[in-house]
């Protein structure tokens, strides 16, 4: 197989057919940029998570779950993806997020300090 | 509260401290981009498995996912993201797509043709 200067070369093994191989780069290249500000959301989340910390705010707040789903739903809709599964992530984030904002509060209780940020 | 041209507005009840309504406005702007990745990702997934159901592969590939994982926890740690949490994400995505290939490759058996795609 030979590479073009400049194209991703996907990681696929020859055999693979090259439609199929083609749009696996493109997941894969997906896959890179939802990483990423996957990372640059929970830097953000961290932050968040000290800031209710030092106010004694709740790790959850319903609220504002609440309008975040509405959003997303209807962003998903414009973007034709399922609002189901589009507030299903959403959860999934978020529990983790919760996660990270009860330990901030357990280590701030617990003497604080130590925080990565 | 006054709004700035070009600014996005949050979306955050008054009494939300300003540090905190701006860290949301943050996170509801990748949050945003995060859908139109996603949504662009099952559309791609969407044609491979119209692909995999006209060459007869099977919905998933194991080889591949673990080569996704390897892949993505690097990726993860370059980023500053948890590993075990970018492959997490990448399994619940994954579980997904599977759902939505094994339902192309159902509705081909059954006669097919009434594909979206």
């Amino acid at each position: 197989m030979t590479t073009t200067p400049g194209i991703h070369r996907s990681n696929e093994p020859d055999e693979v057919p090259a439609a199929l191989r083609s749009a696996r780069a493109t997941i894969d290249n997906i896959d890179a940029a939802l990483v990423h500000l996957l990372a640059e959301r929970f830097r953000c989340t961290q932050q968040v998570g000290v800031m209710k910390a030092e106010m004694h705010l709740p790790p959850s707040d319903p609220d504002r779950e609440d309008r975040q789903v509405a959003r997303l739903r209807a962003l998903a809709e414009e973007a034709g993806l399922d609002p189901v599964f589009a507030e299903k992530f959403l959860k999934f984030i978020v529990d983790e997020v919760i996660r990270h904002h009860e330990d901030i509060a357990e280590a701030r209780a617990n003497g604080g300090g130590t925080l990565q940020s």
